[in-house]
C-alpha cells in the first residue's frame, strides 16, 4: 500500500516482531509483541480467541503496529491502522504467518486449548509515521 | 517500584530505546520509538514542546512503553503507566537521560528550536507485563 515508504518497506517485509498496540475497555492502550506477515495489502497476525487484543479490536478497531530494525533502533516505522478479526478456523492466515517467522503451523495449532478458536488481525494501514529517536 | 518483576528488571534499568505509546485526540493510540532512565521509580523521557505526545498526555495520562531485549524479543516488558508532564527548563532530567543513553545533554540542547521549551514525560507504572510472542 501507497502509505508504507520505500524507505522502510523492508521493516514491513521482512517479518519478525512488531509491537501491536489496541485499546483496552476503558481506552487505555495496551502494547504487545506479535509475529507478523504483511501481504502487501494489509499485516496479518495470528492470535487465539481468547486474547485480550481480540476483545480490544473488536470493541474499537484502533490500533498501531510499531516495527523496528533491532541492529538500528533509529529505522523505524509506525503503523497507524484499523483492526478487522478474520476467522481463521482452518489456519491458513496462522500458517502464512508461523512460516515467514520460521516456524510452523503446528506450533501455532498447539498453542490453541479446548473452547478456544483462531483468529487473524488484519491491520489495514492509515497512516504510517518514519519514526526518529530524536526528541 | 514492586510492579516491575526482578526477571525483567534489567530492561528498565539499562536504559536504550522503549516504545511510548500516548493517545492522540481522537483516543486512538500513536507509537514513537524514545530513550528513557529509570529513576527507580518511574521512567523518565526528555521530550521537547512541540511534540505531539505532549499534547497527547496533556490531554489524557494514559499510556504504555514497552521495554525488549533486541537480542531477544521473547524478553520484553510492557509497562502500562501515567504520564506526568514535569518542566525541565534547566535541562536537568534531559541531563540524566542523555547521559544515561550515551548522549550528551548539548545533544538535546541542540534539538529545540525558538520558542520551543523542554519537558520530562515522567511514567508512573501501574502494572507491568511479561510479554510473550506466542499468541
Amino acid at each position: 500500500v501507497d502509505v508504507i515508504p520505500d524507505s522502510h518497506r523492508d521493516l514491513a517485509e521482512k517479518g519478525g516482531v512488531g509491537f501491536l498496540t489496541t485499546l483496552g475497555p476503558d481506552g487505555s492502550p495496551q502494547t504487545t509483541a506479535v509475529g507478523f506477515f504483511f501481504d502487501h495489502d494489509a499485516f496479518l497476525v495470528t492470535v487465539k480467541s481468547s486474547r485480550q487484543k481480540v476483545a480490544n479490536v473488536g470493541r474499537r478497531s484502533d490500533c498501531t503496529l510499531f516495527l523496528v530494525d533491532p541492529a538500528n533502533p533509529y529505522h523505524a516505522l509506525e503503523i497507524r491502522g484499523r483492526a478487522e478479526l478474520v476467522p481463521d478456523d482452518d489456519y491458513v492466515l496462522a500458517a502464512k504467518v508461523a512460516e515467514h517467522n520460521g516456524a510452523t503451523v503446528e506450533q501455532v495449532r498447539a498453542l490453541d486449548g479446548p473452547g478456544e478458536h483462531r483468529l487473524c488481525i488484519r491491520i489495514h494501514p492509515v497512516k504510517c509515521n518514519v519514526e526518529h529517536i530524536a526528541s
